[in-house]
Formats: C-alpha cells, sequence, structure tokens
C-alpha cells in the first residue's frame, strides 16, 4: 500500500470537537490525541504514554496539562512532560507534538516534520469565515482509503445514479465535463443546461422552479481538500445567478479507512436552524445511504491495492481524480527519496 | 485448502429469493450477482464493475438490464455492456456471465467451463415438482466448510445426540448402517424397528402413534446434493408404507463458509399453510439450534485444514460421507490435472 | 510471544461455576472442559471430541460421564473412552485429561506434566476458608496479556488516578514504596498517614471516619495469584488495627487475552447479603469501567510483544512487576530447556 504523505495540513477535527476533554484519533496511521488549552489553542501529541503505553487521550485535562489516567504523568501542549508523580521528570518521558493551525472551523494538523510546515499553505476556505454563507459543518467515520473517496467527489457524474432520487436530474446525463490541472492544483467542472433542481437543491438555491443552467466546479489540493462550488443561473430576463458551496476534507486514518469532514454553506432561504439542520441532515443522508455504502464496498474489493494497479476501466470523467492522484503519487516519491 | 470444483451444477438460490432486484452472493469464493430478465430467466454474472469494482448487486434492474448504481454501465444478461453514459461501449467492458438452470424451485449455475455444461447433470429432484408433495423450502447460511455439512447427513446416527429431543427416539441406537457407492453417486441409509415416532415426525406422517419400522436413505450427488428419503411402515396386518423427502444442497462460499438450500415435502396431513409453516419451522429450528452450532464450533478447530488430515477417528457410520469426500478430491484432481 | 509456562497451578474457575453442566473454557491456549463428579470432584479434560473435532463442551454430564453431543461417545473423568456408540471402544479414542484441585473455592488445573505436579504448591489463601472473612468472588474476561494485569495490581500507584473516584485519596501520593522478593515470591508495598478513607473502603473498614494508616501490600506467586492485605490502623489513644483481604488470579487463555477471578474479603460490618452484593458490585464497577478498558487500550498497543522489549519508561513503582516478570521469564526458560 502506498504510504500516507506526511508533509501536509490534513483536518484532524471539527473545531467544535474539541471542547472539554482529550480526543484521541488515529491520523495517518499515527495515534494523536487533540485538546485545547486555557488560551484556547489545540494542542496535539502522540497519543501514548511512554511508562504502560496506555493512549493519552483516556486520561484529562487538568489546566494546560493533559494528565495520563493510568499513573499521572503529566504534559504541557508541547509533549514536554511537565509532573510525575512516579519519579523524576525527565526528558526521555516527553511526547511527540505535532503543530497545529485552527482555520475555518477546522483543526489543522501537520504530519511531518515541524521544519517543513511553511512551505505548503492551508488552501483558501475562508468562505466558512463569512455568517452570511451560515456554514454548517459535520464528520463520518468511512471504511475506504481517502483516495476512493477523492475519486467520488471529483467525478461527480455519480451523481445521477448513486444520487438518483436527492441530487440527481435527467439533464445531468449530457454535462460537460472539464479537468484542468495549475501547478499542484486540480479543478473538475461540469455544466448542466435547462434544468429543473431537485426539490433538496430546490431548497438550497431558491430559485422558485424555474429552469436553471447548473455548474458544479471542484478544486482539488492535496490531500483531499476539496472545495465544489454550485452555481445555478436561472434561465429569463432577470439574470440572477446564486452560488452554494460545499467542502470535503479527507483524511486517511489507516490504509483502509479514513476521516471525511465536510462543511457546506447555505446563504440563501430563511435564517431558521430548521434550515440549518435539513442541510445538515440532507447531506448526511445522500453520503451514509448513498455513497458510503457505495465506497466500503468498492473498499472491500481493492483491499490493499492502489485502485490504478488493478487496472480499472478508466472514462473522461476519472480524468480530474487521476490528475489528483498523481499529484499525490509525485508527493510521495520526493518525500520518499528527501 | 483443497480448491472449489468448478465444473459441477451448484445451488445458487432459491427460485423465490430472486424477484425485484439484484441478488449478489458469493459462490465457490467468486462475487455473483443474480437477477430475473423479463422473460422470466435467470442471469448471473461476475458482480463486479470493471470501472470501479464496486458490486453491480448494489444497481438496478432495468427491464433486462442490470444497471450499475454508481456510474450506470448496464449489462445484459450474457455480461454484454450495452450501454456507457460515461464513455464508448467497449468489449473491454465485458463481464463474465454463468450458466443457469432453474429447477425444481431452485436456480441452479454452473461455475466452470461452459463448453462442459453438459457433461455433468442436474440430479434428479422432481419430487419437489409435485404440488402433492407441498414441498417448502429454506436457506440458512453457515460458518462451515460445506463438506462437513455434507458429513452432518451422511451420517445420520447423530441424530440420537444431537437431535435427542426433536428427531431422535431410544430405538434408533440399534440402526444398521449401510454405505453404498454406484458410479459418482453415494447411498447411505439406516433401518430402525419397532419405533414409535417423536411428535415432530409424528405430525408429518400421521401414523396414529402405532409402532412403526422407520428407514432413512440419502442419495448424494456432487457437490452436496442430497435426497434424504424418510420411510414409515406402520407395524400390524394394514400395511401403509409412507414417504416423506428433505432435499440437502451445500454450496461453498469461501472455504470456511457455505450456503445451506433445504426442501422438504409434506404429502400427509390436511392441506392447510399452518402446517407448512409448522414444518419449516421445525426443521428450521432444528438446524438452527443443533446442528449449525455443532458444525461451525467443529469449524472453528478444523480451521481451513481438511478433515481428513487432522486424522479423525473414523467408525462404520462414516463411510458414506468418505465416499462422498473420495469422490470429490477424484473430481478435484481430475480438473487440476485438466 | 512468550511461550505459556504449563507446570503450575492455574486458577481454571470459580468452584461455583462448575455445577449442572460442562463448561469450556481455554486455559494456556488450550481447549479444557470441566465437569463435576457424582463425588463432587471436578474432572478435567482436553475439550476435543477425537471423531469430529466438535467441543465435548458441547455435550452432556451423564453420571460421571461426559457424553459428546455429536454422536455419543462417553469419557469418564481420566479421559478414557467409557462408551462408544458407533463402534469399538479402543484406547485411541481417549483424551488428555488434567490433574484438578479445588481449595478456597476455587478450581485449580495444572497444565503440565502430572508427574511434576506435586513439585509446585498452591499458596495459602486459606483466609478464604474461614466463614468469618464472607468471602465474595467474581470472574470477568479481559482482553489482555495476563501479565499486564499483574503490572496493574503489583504497581498499585495507579490507584490515585484510575480509581481517583473510589478508592484513591489526596494523601495515597505520599505513600512509600516497597518491592522485596522472597524465593519465587515477590512483595510489594506501600504505606499512606493521616488518611481519611473514601466512602468505598469506608464502607469495608467501619472506621467511624477517623484518620488512619493505610498499609497495601501484596504477596504474589506464579504465574499471577497475589493477596492483597489492606490494613487499617486508625490514629487515637485506642488502637484498633484492621485488616481486608483481596485476592487476584489472572490465566492466561490467549497470548492477548484472560480470566480474571478475584476474590475479596468482609470480616467488618453487619452479616447481610445486600453488603456483600455492594462490595461484589463496587470492586466489579472499578475493574470494569476503571481498569479493565485501561489495560485493554494498554494490550492493543502492545499486541503481541513483550511490554519490556518495547522499552518503557520504568520508576520506581514497577519494580515489584518486574521482580515478577523476571521469575516468569526464569520459569519460562528453565521449561524450556528441561
Amino acid at each position: 500500500m502506498s504510504k500516507d504523505i506526511r508533509n501536509l495540513w490534513y483536518v484532524a477535527a471539527l473545531s467544535t470537537e474539541i471542547a472539554d476533554g482529550p480526543v484521541g484519533r488515529r491520523i495517518c496511521s499515527l495515534p494523536v490525541v487533540l485538546y485545547r488549552e486555557r488560551s484556547g489553542a489545540v494542542a496535539a501529541l502522540f497519543d501514548r504514554c511512554p511508562h504502560r503505553f496506555v493512549p493519552l487521550s483516556r486520561g484529562r485535562c487538568e489546566g494546560d496539562r493533559l494528565v495520563c489516567g493510568y499513573h499521572g504523568l503529566a504534559y504541557d501542549g508541547a509533549g514536554k512532560c511537565v509532573a510525575n508523580p512516579q519519579g523524576t521528570v525527565t526528558r526521555s518521558l516527553d511526547v511527540r507534538s505535532f503543530p497545529v493551525e485552527e482555520r475555518h472551523g477546522l483543526v489543522w494538523i501537520w504530519m511531518g516534520d515541524p521544519a517543513l510546515r511553511d512551505t505548503v499553505a492551508i488552501p483558501d476556505f475562508s468562505l466558512l469565515d463569512r455568517p452570511a454563507m451560515r456554514p454548517q459543518y459535520g464528520y463520518m467515520w468511512t471504511a475506504a482509503h481517502f483516495e476512493l473517496m477523492t475519486d467520488n467527489i471529483m467525478d461527480l457524474s455519480h451523481i445521477e445514479f448513486l444520487h438518483a432520487d436527492t441530487l440527481g436530474t435527467e439533464k445531468i446525463r449530457d454535462a460537460k465535463v472539464q479537468a484542468r490541472v495549475e501547478g499542484e492544483t486540480v479543478y473538475s467542472g461540469r455544466t448542466v443546461h435547462d434544468e429543473i433542481l431537485p426539490p433538496f437543491l430546490e431548497g438550497s438555491f431558491q430559485t422558485g422552479g424555474r429552469p436553471v443552467t447548473r455548474s458544479l466546479s471542484v478544486r482539488w489540493n492535496a490531500p483531499a481538500l476539496m472545495l465544489l462550488t454550485v452555481g445555478v443561473d436561472p434561465a429569463g430576463p432577470e439574470k440572477a445567478p446564486r452560488e452554494t458551496f460545499n467542502m470535503h476534507f479527507i483524511t486517511p486514518e489507516t490504509s483502509t479507512t479514513c476521516h471525511y469532514f465536510w462543511a457546506a454553506t447555505r446563504p440563501y432561504g430563511p435564517d431558521d436552524p430548521e434550515w440549518d439542520r435539513r442541510l445538515r441532515e440532507g447531506l448526511e443522508r445522500a453520503f451514509r445511504t448513498e455513497d458510503k455504502p457505495m465506497i466500503e464496498a468498492q473498499q472491500l474489493v481493492t483491499g490493499e491495492a492502489d485502485l490504478l494497479d488493478l487496472k480499472p476501466a478508466l472514462f473522461r470523467g476519472d480524468g480530474a481524480a487521476i490528475h489528483a492522484r498523481r499529484i499525490l503519487t509525485q508527493l510521495r516519491r520526493a518525500e520518499e527519496e528527501a
């Protein structure tokens, strides 16, 4: 199985997940514990006490310290052991810490060499910082290699089939597909003309049921950070194009499982928590009942193999995902050589 | 572990299982999808889309076509790709199909070389086609190598112990056991004299509680197709022998699991669905609570080994099962050499 | 993974567990079936019928015989086949039996060479035979190597952290720790001064809430037989030291799982079954919700490795457990060389 790329920013958690106590989460196959210091900053440590090897995430926060729940060794947010009720505090008790940035309602973690972390920027998701966008967030664990998730989002031709009853329409079949690479960013796009939006999307766009031109475009950055822009342009003289955004952040847990974080904006419709909830539940349901079982079934077949090594049939719509896979392969090789 | 024999007819499903949508089932370790065409014929394809490797059984039937649920590739019953919304239809998109026969309320599948399928006949189970037999059917997945199931049915000496409370009697202990081979068919038999049938069997035979001579004989054909004839001959001047039939069809799923299909006739007693139900539930309960846990416990011990390689103690009653195992070994070798 | 030591007495069961029917239990990775003969003696046999390899524990007791549930082979308590309804009784049908002693409310089993069993004594737990001690017993399966359980009990410094809400106090932090080896027995001790007992312990000791000196000392013998003596000495002129005892008996099931048996005395307080129940539930809850999840998390990290091979940080409190581990290593080596 291809190794995880370490020198990248990964999403480790939704900001709302890191509140009172420590949270343990495996990222790129490494056990990580996340907790919030009194300043509000999030700390990320290797989730293993060097004494008895129990997860520090089974311990508790005391001020800025994380205290092991078995024998009381205490750590600061840099992984430095600051108290040892069982003996002397020595440097050998320190644990690794990981650089963390909190941005756009997400906790980002750098899994590689801390000295290299400024060489890679977190892509711009500042749309999530605009209150008028009323961003909604979600998380779902998935039993699939994270690149199978990327394939899913970069090839939106599946909407018509997998989401036939929720997001698909007759017209989407005729969409024109494009893929484009700019440096290490991949763009994938499709445009659908003369389409009546299905009810779930009409709820987000409020077009009044008129025929529209719908465009879907995805921006991808490594490892699997995707901004899906859905543009809707109603026909007729009074042109009033509207846009919503869906962000997808996939983080490998192991070589066969991943963490799926998502965010979605809701700039139209009433400022009503009930509408927020409906958006979250609609997206959650589509993923949980349609994408997730299909991708997990695919994982059972591909196993530890790389999908491309199994020689799948490749079509035009797969282009963007293949570009993304190639960039990851390059990054992986560069890291192995370094 | 011994390889599966491919050039044989296996039971893939009860006819009633293949109705509205596609059914995925692993047979001889291969993923198979079964669906019914508009003509009523059952099609069986390799259950994997060549594009993203998802199971075609997660898709849907549209007329005679099976449409992949992920990106819409469509197949006919011969495995030919007949539509590809994502690009060109090419022969490389075709999937393997398996010969199918539907007979006696069962769907039979040929897992080997299609050219050889006429060289092996499906054994005669036409008793199931007689309405007066009021045949009842059932299916149960079992975590055991399929030959352990054959052992169970070919050696009915277990009835007294494993089914002490349902099918066994004191007298069955004295039964005389016979085993006989004719070509590639094995027969196993035992006869019990002066026996009062237990309540469950009395329900099937309606002997009026008189002492009877009970004979049990099993006909076996590869891979594990068994016809058990239970004959009951009441004592006394007015001789009126009665017979019921139990059919057992075991299909390997993997090397440690199998599909157990069964059928049972009910020629006596009232024509009452409640009596049908009672027969089905009685057989189902005996297997689920008595045979299945015992055989699955045996599987946990034997693992991937062939039972005979573990040098079990062998008794007279094991003869028929050993004959059956030998025929399978010959078929397996012949196939490996070919 | 280190091999199990065979020439030792292990606890196989609580006496109360072996009553009506046979009990199957894996001990040192071997399947064992335990049952009680009419004399009251407990028999222990290899839990596998030599005919079909099913567990004899799925059979039933008939007088002093254990009868296989599949085909009726019958065994006496020495593992001798005494009846075979399927054919001749031969010596090749015999199964291995294990020496058993029943003592102190526990069933002890000798897993090694029967000729060597008198060379190792069962340590003295006769406190459990005194009715005034009102001993309480319990059993819990745990997914951890048995030596991780020993570590837990031999290093009571975890009480303050893992049992902060039940058994821990502020004062225990200042306890002085000692470890001592005498032959093949290890002693571990700690003493706490001027301590107010937490409510759960006050229930056992009935000190009236006065400050006390609490001493905890553990006696260990191989494989993992531990007697924890908790002494409480109230301050003040009217000295009246009180003692209760907790016994811990850990038996390996496999290299990553174990059987945890425990016993606890309750010499003080009213002779009331409700108080007995409260003690059992309190100990059971502390182990189930505090120790067990922590030790099982530790097991997930250590896997098949020996903890010491992973180079853990070692502190003063770990001394007693290290002594115990060393004795086991010596016994293991001696057995491998013999």
